[in-house]
């Protein structure tokens, strides 16, 4: 058992070292691996399988909403990144300048693309010309680049993959809705298939995306304490149609400009998944994204029968629609177990001879570590109870963290004691809305302003910075 | 039905001009739409749907035969690139040079992949070390970059949408094993589900893949007698397992080097598969990739029951796992008959009230257009009927197509002969493998070696251009 006691230490304790922690999980786990391209990674067939599937949830529901798949080119020329002045402004000092093909110098140098949005808009005005050709829904599933000082696996690197969605409307009715609906939809998906509570609000003027008449956000608390944006949707109102020319005839005849948004998540949602639910033995994974629901592990597989009712078992979960694995390989019972604690494996089968004697199996459930005996002829029905556990269970757990990391402040101190206290978490206080008081709360205590929840506490306040009368309750967080 | 006319004389005649009815087809049938970044586009939702139903099907299969599916970085190094002598010959002069992140200038600058060998064998260096870990078998879908001078929609673009695969093999024989494997995926993929025949062969030294040791091709016959290579699949030995120090230690503790191979095909294939069935009424597409299979075209719509019973046929055919649309637009039938004929939709069903009436509808079949009035009893077995036969048939018409193209020659005046008799087309001639022969054929007859077919025809024979005695029978053509 010397080998699994190796793999266990092996990873740094998430209290001792929370970053360290982060860094083994990925590596261990086998997601990713570093390569010699500063700042980007190789996504190995473990992560990327993950990523697969968020990809094939979210593309399910994102074409169930309305959204079609297209493909930009990954290259904007200098002079249409330049349109949209605050867009360029937000955008150039980190992208990466394409400044030659072959041996030739270009013209007009091409950035390899931060975000989409221009090529987006250079498209609709070719494509747009009258109310008929509203709305357009479109998606793409591609990998930017921006040009990050310092990376992180998942979390920041200089390239990362992700879906962009650009959406072009009539109204500006309508295009707020599709923000909103798209920021659902994320939060919908987080909560439901990651099992990771998210607390839906808008950014204030300072924290908008380059480019936006307002930004929308969902933010999750990870186990750290540290909040972490995971995924944004953006109500542009008609600037980057005014500044690309896109008009459309109304039904009036009448020459009109239309409305747009744009929402994005990343492979940045691995990473969340990680913080959020990941302890010492390694990756916790919810069953909708483990590309390995449930894991078989013989018991003294060399004794007759055993191997044999193993794959019997594999085959009865695969027919029941799980994604099942039965590892017969001559690594110890012990070693297998680490190692798919370590993979995140949400449920592990055990089957070994006295097990088949009397009918039974043992399963386990990783999120919990709790384990039960079932019979044999119910093991379809009890591996499908314990998934759904675990989405359960693990979503309460992280609900239960975040609850007992948001500290309610009335005054600057209290917002210092409570972080002194209890560690980093969100912190609730209200706001008067004015930049001076964000900037100052953040000097002063360290927090940002994560965002300003949708749905606000009908209660009167003051700013916890100013003491003038406060406009929204507003989560603050020490971010990723 | 003034706007029936001119959709249908819109497009330029196949037999007028070629490559405007190529051009005008990609255009009308709303595949792509140029952008400002020259030679490269976007790919509209039509045309990605087309897309990703070939990459799901492919993906199947390379998961059926053991692949699994990673990302690697869009960057590589220039240094990365310099390690294998004949790769960075092969593609330095085509790359895109990524030369400033930011404002700052980079030390090393990185090219936007044209492929990934160099990445992959940086990876496989870290991550294998012993008999154990191999083979890896990886693929990834991704967009590499190409600074082509010329450039047309999906055959031939600066950036395209492709899959690589990219394996790591214990031995040679398993290597090229491997390699004439996903050969076969390849061609039993383009003939089984784009029904598109294509010979598979082995490319000549001067035409092998920068690096290769040999590299294998599937070759197409277009419409108009021009060959397209349509996928290649390379083995690479040891070289440049050697030139990245991938080395493993085998069951005998022996330090050895591991054989690699790789394989890729790419949004080409759409380009063919518009070249090898379209008419002059537009695309035809093979219905296992076709966005929109059936598509029903109510008649005399505002009649009542019309469209109830034109719903209730589509929720029908969906029911049947059949991609159905009802278009119950304000467009007249005759314009909705030209609009999916131009999108190659391969089955029409129509249904008015006399249909109704009688209990029958009318189905039509784009690659053939014949009409056949069936029970409405019948629907989903006459529909999933006429969608085989469409396949069978596409298939059989381009090979009758290929086989007349094909003109068995064998001196270089036949050659001349046949081709301007007969138009463009395959020329079968043997050769004596001297690279000679093979410019001389070229440069007297236009035509180039496009492959070495793996199944050669058990005759004696002699080089067409030297009389030296033959080595292989080759296909030579004009290619895309």
């Amino acid at each position: 058992m010397a080998k699994d006691k190796k793999m266990v230490t092996a990873i740094t304790s998430m209290d001792e070292d929370f970053a360290q922690w982060y860094t083994d999980i990925c590596k261990k786990a086998e997601l990713v691996e570093y390569t010699s391209v500063k700042g980007c990674m190789v996504i190995r067939p473990y992560g990327y399988a993950i990523w697969e599937n968020i990809q094939s949830i979210l593309d399910g529901m994102f074409k169930a909403t309305g959204h079609e798949n297209v493909c930009m080119p990954m290259f904007i020329p200098e002079s249409l990144l330049q349109k949209e002045k605050d867009h360029v402004e937000g955008f150039a000092p980190e992208v990466a300048w394409v400044t030659h093909g072959g041996s030739e110098k270009l013209e007009d140098r091409l950035c390899v693309r931060p975000t989409s949005e221009t090529l987006f808009c250079e498209h609709y005005s070719n494509i747009i010309h009258s109310y008929r050709d509203l709305p357009k829904l479109y998606n793409q599933w591609v990998s930017v680049v921006r040009w990050e000082k310092t990376t992180r696996p998942f979390l920041r690197s200089r390239e990362f993959l992700w879906q962009e969605g650009h959406t072009i409307h009539a109204t500006a009715e309508e295009a707020i809705e599709e923000t909103e609906k798209m920021l659902n939809v994320y939060a919908d998906f987080c909560e439901n298939y990651l099992a990771m509570p998210v607390i839906k609000g808008k950014k204030t003027e300072s924290d908008k995306f380059a480019g936006a008449v307002s930004t929308y956000a969902i933010e999750a608390l990870m186990h750290d304490g540290k909040a972490l944006q995971a995924g944004t949707s953006h109500y542009f109102g008609d600037g980057f149609a005014q500044a690309f020319g896109i008009e459309y005839t109304d039904k009036e005849n009448k020459r009109v400009f239309p409305h747009q948004t744009s929402w994005g998540v990343t492979t940045r949602l691995i990473g969340a998944v990680i913080m959020t639910h990941g302890d010492d033995n390694g990756l916790v994974l919810p069953p909708a994204i483990a590309p390995v629901q449930v894991v078989i592990i013989p018991i003294a597989q060399h004794k007759e029968g055993v191997l044999d009712k193993a794959n019997e078992l594999k085959d009865r979960l695969a027919a029941a629609g799980i994604r099942v694995k039965l590892d017969d390989s001559e690594n110890s019972p012990g070693w297998k177990f680490a190692e798919y604690e370590m993979k995140g494996v949400p449920v592990r089968v055990e089957i070994g001879p006295r097990d088949i004697e009397e009918g039974n199996c043992v399963i386990a459930s990783r999120w919990n570590g709790e384990k039960v005996t079932v019979s044999l002829d119910e093991l379809e029905s009890a591996v499908a109870q314990k998934l759904t556990e675990a989405r359960d269970g693990m979503f309460n757990k992280a609900l239960e963290n975040r609850e007992n990391k948001t500290y309610s402040c009335s005054t600057m101190d209290e917002i210092i004691e409570a972080l002194e206290k209890n560690g980093d978490g969100f912190v609730k206080a209200m706001w008067c809305g004015e930049e001076a008081c964000e900037d100052e709360v953040k000097e002063k205590t360290g927090v940002g302003s994560r965002c300003i929840p949708l749905v606000q506490e009908k209660i009167a306040g003051v700013c916890v910075c100013c003491g003038k009368p406060a406009q929204h309750t507003v989560y603050w967080g020490k971010a990723y």
